[in-house]
Order: structure tokens, then sequence, then C-alpha cells
């Protein structure tokens, strides 16, 4: 397994389903995933999901400048960490975030034990 | 323990030791720790304060805005995620940057396994 290469690859996913399909990133979290999101928790892919979907926007797209990786434990889990921009709409500014995941192995793929997403402002 | 008050005890460590002792840092990392910082890869804690010690500059202040931290894993770990700036002289322009840190517990304390450190740009 190359882990830059899962990663990247999970980062591509990640975005993606967020800005098309919000809804479907339930399926990436299990029971006892956890996401900070701007200082907030949440425990489990329904609260999750019902965060993620609560966002008070309609449209979003993603611009990813770095994506860092490294192995996290014995269970074959991996840590990433992201930075980039997000915008909510055509007339929108940008806004910086930074974003880190660990994704733990799960029947041959991976889902997000952890997940934590700050807005990085100006 | 709270974990949220040995998060931030251990920022308030971290970057106080950066910005007074920088050598000293050595001993928070073990054998088998990981530091990526601006994407380049450093492994144990020799190579990991070969690096810190070498950044080209003798100041360095910086403040910290966000400590988020959740559980890691079986073994008691922590995963600790910060944003901030930081000033490398009192002429310098702040620079924004994120970091995140995989604590694992060793004697009592915590150790940094894993650390990833990127500049914000502009």
């Amino acid at each position: 397994m190359d882990a830059d290469a899962v990663a990247k690859a999970f980062v591509e996913h990640y975005y993606r389903t967020f800005d098309t399909n919000r809804p479907a990133l339930v399926s990436l979290y299990q029971d006892g995933s956890m996401l900070t999101f701007e200082g907030q928790q949440f425990l489990g892919p329904a609260a999750i999901a019902g965060k993620l979907g609560s966002l008070p926007f309609a449209q979003c797209h993603h611009d990813i400048n770095t994506v860092d990786c490294q192995p996290s434990g014995p269970q074959g889990g991996m840590l990433v960490f992201v930075s980039g921009s997000l915008r909510t709409g055509p007339e929108e500014h940008p806004l910086k975030f930074s974003q880190m995941f660990q994704l733990l192995p799960a029947g041959g793929s991976f889902y997000v034990q952890n997940d934590m997403f700050r807005l990085n402002y100006g």
C-alpha cells in the first residue's frame, strides 16, 4: 500500500463528496467516530452527518493546497493533515481551512475515526 | 484525566520550549516518532531535533489561536490539533500555521509519536 496515494485518494473523495453530495459523507464514519468542527464535538455517524448537513450554505467548493500523511498505530491507521480553502458560493471570498483525519482500516477500505476541522481566520 | 487540560498543557509546554530552548524539544520524541515539516519527513528524535534546530531563525514566538483534542486508540493516545501564528523576529510579519500531534502515554507522561506542521500561506 502506498500510504500517500491512499491519503490523496481519500482527500479527493472526501471533498468531492462534500461538495457534490454532502449527505453521502455519513458512510465514511462509524460508531465511535468523532468530529470536532470549529470546537464543537460530535460522536457517531448520525450526529456528524447532522452537523455537516446543517451547515448554513447550499453550495461549497474546496480547493486543496497540501496533503500530508503518516502511519498511525498498530491497527494500520493513517493520519491525514490537509490545508486548503473553501468557497460557499461564486460571490463569496475563499476561506482558508485546515483539517485532520485519522483513518482506520475496515473491510478492505478505511473509515474516519477522528476528524477535526478549523477555519484559519486572517 | 481531563484530556483537554492535558492537551492545552502539552501545547503550552511545546511552544514555550520551542521559543526559549529549542534543543530541549528532543526529549518530547522517541524512537519511531515522526515529523512532517512543510512536507519533509524526519524519523526519530535526532533527525527531528536536527531539523528543528536547523530552522533559519534564532528567535521565534508562537501565538496559539485554537487547540482541539480527541482521544486516539486503545493505547490511551491523544490527537491534538493547533492553529496559530508565529513571528521569527520583532520586525517580521506573523505567519499563520497549523500543526497536529499524536501523543502517546509513556511512564506517566506523554511523548510525541506523530507531528505534522504546515504554514498557511495567505
